[in-house]
């Protein structure tokens, strides 16, 4: 997506070929700073201090910290390690897992000398592929909002809201939920984002909101509080959120929070659709409520908001009192029938097993 | 209720008899500092600068202003003036409006000499019926909790959620949802708060946080899109929160998210209550969701955040990118079918119009 103008993705090679750029998110969306990564140990501090985050730019980050370590020393020993201290930077990362395996399998039968191209070449195809898939995301819930706009009154705006964000930052172009939007708005097709700030990282505000903004795609940033009001009033068109991860059920697991926007989207009659990539589906598990266990994480992330200060400075400030215990539950689960429809690569089904079926039907033998 | 042991209102008589201590709640929780006021500039200060918040605060804060005023100058001139100038501090406040309305009845007809002693005895008089106010909606919602108490293994606290601060920072003291809530902990009933930050002021993380801790009571802060997540799996008994305006219908105005804490209520069987004092029901009127105008206010409420850096100053910090439009609804509106029961000075009613009248059969001719 654009830049103030300028086409930019997450990650991409640099003008020399060789080396890779990223974007540390975690200075945005006070400060647009690119980063060159040089040698596979940048990639990996990268990854490990959320300068990148998102699974699929995980995944292609790693990839290309691979290449730059078949640059430095492409033998066995060397791929085997980096290999190891890739993975162990976000050991939770399904993404980043399934990249370095497919590099391994690429790389290891090859003899050094090929390894550094062959990398290059994987990593690249990597990042690629997952712009396609978020484009193919993008033309299919793009047809939903054709639908709302021609519902709407001309000069009217389709209302869209969404939360936490699955954009191009936490891809490598695109997005998930905001591919439809980008497609939208590049098609002339007039939209406005409310944009939920999601506490208590704050990456609607923070990331959502700032890509939105300097591609220009009018939105407006509401507390995590106000969509249930907005839906109320018939200020919301049409719901999109991603997801982390899907049962074969189709109940979707994300940010904390998307639940509560779901109850008010069926409260209200508001479709609400959850953006996805059909790699995300967790094919073994039926009921997410029940099977999917929900991280717990540190207390700082409540009790701590950053930001910029009034002289310009990143800062932390302490919003809760001291001796007042925290608790940070970083996902919930929104069950599936809540959600009007999955948007994936292949099309939008309904959220349940057999619509999922209907587009993964390879997939019969192990959906639970 | 206590702080760290000591019993404390949020506005009292200093010792000497005629000064007026408050508490500087733009401060909390970060210090807690009293503030003495001496004359009725330093009450409308403390009004239009929210050191003082809360409606019946305000109106106590007024009518100690008016005891001050008529302290250094009882004539009529000095009261109608002063008067005005208070009723100017916040224009919307009906407490504010009400308690004036009463001074100047007691006051106009006096002389001059007897109105200093009349306005002193009226602003404690206010005072204490508010105390007194709150006290009754404790006992009547300490039996809520000690149901909830009874239906929970021994050991085991019960567990409540509240939103925004309805506690004895808003009132003089008890608080209104937290009422039952100080009583039950008083009584010896284990319970444990799950206290909703409440974006944008933050007045669940920074004074119902801060209220609770100070009097012992267990709690812990989560941001407002936990809630959900909480209820989905039983770990909240019982919900109670507070309202600005109730309508004779039953329909709830409170503190923006409200709703959305409603509906995850009702879709999980969790009972969803809201303590009020009987002069906040507004009678004329029957639909909230369609006949109460919601507040927008300023937008750097949402894109600014307050708290304390790390070398102890209180700071704010931007949190929005530059450009981003920010929307701030202040309010939304609870329907009442999502309402389990209103808790009352006079008892506990359904949320309807049957129901309120039960409890308040003077108003059947007047109430919408």
């Amino acid at each position: 997506m654009d830049v103030d103008g300028q086409p930019t993705r997450s990650i991409a090679l640099a003008d020399d070929g060789w080396g890779v750029e990223i974007i540390d998110q975690t200075k945005l969306p006070h400060r647009f700073e690119k980063v060159r990564l040089e040698d596979w140990q940048g990639a990996a501090h990268a990854i490990k201090a959320m300068l990148v985050r998102g699974a699929p730019l995980i995944g292609a980050t790693a990839a290309y910290g691979m290449a730059l370590a078949m640059r430095d020393d492409p033998s066995e020993d060397s791929r085997a390690a980096v290999h190891d201290a890739l993975l162990a930077t976000r050991p939770t990362a399904v993404n980043l897992r399934w990249a370095l395996d497919r590099l391994a399998d690429r790389l290891a039968p090859l003899a050094p000398a090929d390894r550094m191209a062959a990398a290059y070449a994987l990593a690249t195809e990597i990042a690629d592929e997952d712009v396609a898939l978020c484009r193919s995301i993008g033309e299919n819930g793009l047809k939903l909002i054709e639908i709302a706009a021609d519902r709407k009154e001309a000069g009217t705006p389709v209302n869209l809201l969404t939360h936490c964000n699955a954009g191009w930052l936490a891809t490598v172009d695109w997005g998930t939920a905001l591919a439809p939007i980008y497609m939208a708005h590049n098609a002339g097709i007039s939209v406005h984002i409310w944009v939920d700030e999601t506490r208590p990282r704050n990456q609607g505000a923070g990331l959502t909101a700032w890509e939105l903004g300097r591609h220009g795609v009018p939105h407006t940033v509401v507390v995590d509080n106000a969509g249930g009001h907005l839906m109320q009033h018939g200020q919301v068109d049409l719901c999109i959120t991603g997801t982390d991860r899907t049962t074969a059920h189709g109940d979707v697991c994300n940010k904390i929070g998307t639940y509560l926007k779901a109850l008010a989207a069926e409260a209200n009659g508001v479709p609400f659709y959850v953006a996805l990539p059909g790699p995300t589906i967790d094919w073994r598990i039926g009921d997410g409520v029940r099977e999917i266990p929900i991280e717990q994480r540190g207390g700082d992330e409540v009790s701590k908001v950053s930001g910029l200060t009034d002289d310009g400075r990143l800062a932390e400030v302490t919003v809760t009192p001291p001796g007042s215990t925290v608790a940070n539950y970083a996902f919930d689960v929104t069950p599936a029938k809540l959600v009007s429809g999955l948007i994936t690569e292949r099309g939008i089904c309904p959220a349940s097993r057999e619509g999922l079926l209907g587009l993964y039907p390879e997939q019969r033998d192990t959906a639970a």
